[in-house]
C-alpha cells in the first residue's frame, strides 16, 4: 500500500457507469505525481492516507463491483512528511 | 487511477481478436510517456481523463471480456495542468 | 518479490473494515520510498524483509480475504545493504 | 497498453512448461528497457507494437492458459518515434 | 516478462507458509535493483533469465498455489548485456 496526501476532490461530469456513486479524490504520491482514488472513508483535504491498488482496491470498497484500481484504506495519524 | 491527456487515435491494421471493436486512444501520462487505452466514453483529442489499469480496465468496459489493461473512466472538468 | 526494510509501525485510527485486524508496517524500499505492508510474520523494526504484491499479497496472509496489496513474506538473514 | 518496438526473437533452450509453444519476442520500451513478450500476431523485427500486461496478457493469447504477463496486441501503422 | 540476472540464493529462516518449499533467488534487474523470485527451473548464479510477474508468476510454478509474485520462466541463451 502506498502513502499519499489528499489534494482535492475530482470533478468530472462524464464517467463510466462502473464507478457508480463512488467519491473520487485527487491524491499526490511521494514523487509529486497526481492519482485518482475512490474514497470509502470520507477523508478531508490535506490528510495523509494509505491506498490499496489492483484488485485489492475493489475489495476495499463497501461494494466490490466498483471499477476502481486505487482506494483509500485509512488515514495515517500524525504523519510527518 | 491515473491522470492522462488524449493525444490521438490509434491506427492499427492488425490487432488481436480479443480487443473486439474497442476504440483505442493514444494517451500521454504525467511523465510524458505515451500509452494506449480503450475508450468507452468517446473522448475528444486534447481532453484530460482518468484511467483504470489492470483487471479494473476490463470491468470499466461495457463488455468486460475485451482484453485491455487500460481504460478511460471519465473526463476531468477544468483540469489545469 | 521486493526487498525492503521495516521502518515503523503504522498508526491509524480510521481504516477500512476489509483490513480486519492485520498488523501494518511502514517499509522503506530500495529507492528510499515508503510503503505500507500487512505483516503476518511479526517483524521487528530494522529488519530486512521481502514482500509480495498484488493478489499474492492476499494469499500470503493467514486469512486471504484481507484487502492488502503488499505483504511481508519473510525475514532475510544477514542482509548487507 | 504500452507502446514498444520489436528488437529480436528470444532464444532460450530451457523454459517453464506453462509457456507452451508461444513465440517470444524481445521488445524495447520507451525508456530503452528490454522486455520479453508473447507474440500471437507474428510481428517482424523493427515494427512498433502495443502490448497488454497482467492478466489481460493471457486473455490476449489464443490459448489463455499460457503463463505470460506481456502480450503483443497489435502492430501500429506509421508510428513516428 | 522482464530480463534479469541471477545474483544469489535467498537465505531466510522465517517465511510465510504459502511459499511452501519453493526455491528463492535474488535477481538483479536492468536498473540494478534487486528482486526475489521463485525458481522452478533451477538456474545457476550468473545466468540471464526472464521472469513473469503478477498472477502469471503463480501459474508458472509447478504448484500454482505458491504465493509468489515473480517467477523465473526460462534461461536466455547467449545474452549479451
Amino acid at each position: 500500500m502506498e502513502i499519499m496526501r489528499v489534494k482535492d476532490e475530482l470533478v468530472c461530469t462524464r464517467r463510466v457507469p462502473g464507478l457508480q456513486t463512488a467519491s473520487l479524490r485527487v491524491l499526490e504520491n511521494q514523487s509529486g505525481g497526481l492519482m485518482v482514488a475512490s474514497d470509502p472513508v470520507g477523508v478531508p483535504i490535506g490528510k495523509w492516507v494509505f491506498t490499496a491498488s489492483g484488485s485489492a482496491a475493489r475489495w476495499a470498497m463497501p461494494d466490490s463491483t466498483v471499477t476502481t484500481d486505487l482506494t483509500i484504506c485509512g488515514i495515517i495519524d500524525n504523519w510527518d512528511a
